[in-house]
């Protein structure tokens, strides 16, 4: 199944179900009315959304219109938690390399995850408002998924059961206060602005054999204007979801709903490129001896899209920066 | 005006106006369904709060019925982002005495925050469950203040004029993960648990010339078992909440609701004991070569109160550690 939002004035939206090659939708909002509150009554609504997702293959849903991504929300507008892992090791390691930082502590044993902020999501084609190039503005290609409530203590092989979805993220950062955020070990407050998603998000069978030993097994293809700066594949993460999952249950629950990311997609391999600019501008120091791509100006615009072999999936992500007006 | 939230099986509970003396309560429910629901369209909803608020006084108001604190869940049982500062720069600088630290970067020109789950706030008589005594189970007495909608750029003046309550609040938190934490430099997940708050969250008008300068000027009793730990004083705090609110506003907007927390209150003055056990045992460790005074154990009682010098105010945090039983 694959689901989308629509605006209704409400915080969460209006619950859609899309069709598989994402040409058409109908509503479920009769079956529940959001998509946080179907992942809130699962066991209950999931073989009604099975049903409905049948009759909008099948071209016989009742108000089923063409889809139209450009007019969603995130999936989820907003969700109970947000937590993003870094678990693409690669990724940690060439920054490291690059500025000549000690690698932090266990960070090959122990997931990194931060907590982000999860009340204000941005929809596939939304703009990103941002006060100042000189933030360092920045996209991150990744994956992520949606679970039902996971409690305290869960481990990472009975996480993977409690995941009900999986969703592509981008998790706008700005890397001038990232770094000092690091350092003051408070986590990220101003490095991380909203964070961004695919229109669909899907269940893991949408994935078949993609979805495979908690990794989402697909190359994600990102472009800054139009030019393609990376095609990573998810198959190399370090860590599974489940184990990033199980790190943040560890001495709390997870609300239905909570989005856990994977960070970064990247790959050891030279010739995947990258998913962010920060690991394009550090591959560039380590070989020519300074960064030569400069970080996103207003006016830019990111697409993220990781596809199956036959056919589409998430749906892209195609947003743009801009500068936030004074008093907007 | 007073508010507290009682369980009615939604995830925001219901809206109830408490007497001003914490003896008598009435719903709110035909104003606004819950606290959060009057946050996000407080100009419609104060006035008619407002009136509600003078019938419970005069004892005439639908519904009235004695106040029984131990009903209530926190005030928000969840709100759109959690921001804990840590604002009162004596906790931060006993911890790098003691433990032969350097300052953070800009740890007294930049207030420190971090992003907490704000999914699963405790009410002021919850059990907090947790894994393991090995953790390292402490309180931290903190105020906190609800603000409405922060657009994003909001300076340190105008974001207090968006305070819309006053809260007092128990930041769980457990100390053996925390400094990892801290050290990998993604912030806090495994040693926050989920927070406590007291029962009441008050117009900042209820405490007249006590909210002074963007601080609760008023001292904070804490209590492990009974026994008094300390009474530090709100009014020592080194960022006034409304920079806090600014740091935190900085490249991205908060949610009306959202609440913004000082860190432990902490005063320079010995005599003004402390809010936490961490300090108290650095203190020990400081005067004695080490600490004296365990974390706390399954079955430690946790009382937290500020009051007026003539009244109660946010009404007493009583709160227990239990362990988390196999499977719960």
């Amino acid at each position: 199944m694959k689901f989308a939002t629509l605006p209704n004035g409400t915080e969460d939206g209006a619950l859609l179900v899309v069709s598989r090659d994402l040409t058409r939708a109908a509503p479920a909002t009769d079956i529940a009315p959001s998509l946080l509150a179907a992942l809130r009554d699962w066991p209950r609504v999931e073989p009604l959304l099975r049903e409905r997702a049948g009759q909008v293959e099948a071209g016989n849903a009742q108000g089923l219109v063409p889809f139209a991504p450009e007019d969603t929300l995130a999936p989820l507008p907003r969700a109970p938690q947000w937590l993003d892992g870094s678990a693409f090791l690669n990724h940690g390691r060439l920054m490291d390399q690059a500025f000549g930082n000690e690698p932090l502590p266990d960070f090959d044993t122990h997931p990194l995850v931060y907590q982000g902020a999860s009340d204000d999501f941005l929809g596939s084609n939304a703009v990103l408002l941002t006060p100042d190039e000189a933030l360092g503005i920045d996209c991150e290609g990744e994956f992520g998924v949606v679970v039902d409530e996971v409690p305290m203590g869960t481990n990472p092989q009975d996480a993977l059961d409690l995941v009900r979805l999986i969703v592509q993220i981008n998790d706008w950062s700005l890397r001038v206060p990232g770094p000092w955020e690091m350092r003051r070990g408070f986590g990220f407050v101003q490095a991380k602005p909203s964070t961004g998603f695919a229109p669909c998000a899907v269940t893991p069978d949408e994935l078949g054999q993609y979805w495979q030993a908690g990794r989402v097994c697909l190359p994600l293809q990102v472009a800054v204007n139009g030019r393609q700066i990376g095609t990573p594949h998810g198959s190399e993460m370090d860590f599974h979801f489940g184990q990033i999952i199980a790190h943040a249950a560890r001495t709390r629950k997870l609300g239905a709903g909570s989005i856990i990311g994977s960070g970064t997609v990247s790959n050891a391999a030279r010739a995947a490129g990258s998913a962010c600019l920060a690991e394009v501008r550090v591959i560039e120091k380590l070989d020519f001896g300074a960064p030569q791509t400069p970080f996103l100006h207003f006016g830019d615009r990111v697409t993220m899209e990781a596809t199956l072999p036959d056919g589409r999936l998430f749906g892209k992500i195609n947003q743009r920066v801009r500068q936030l007006a004074s008093g907007q």
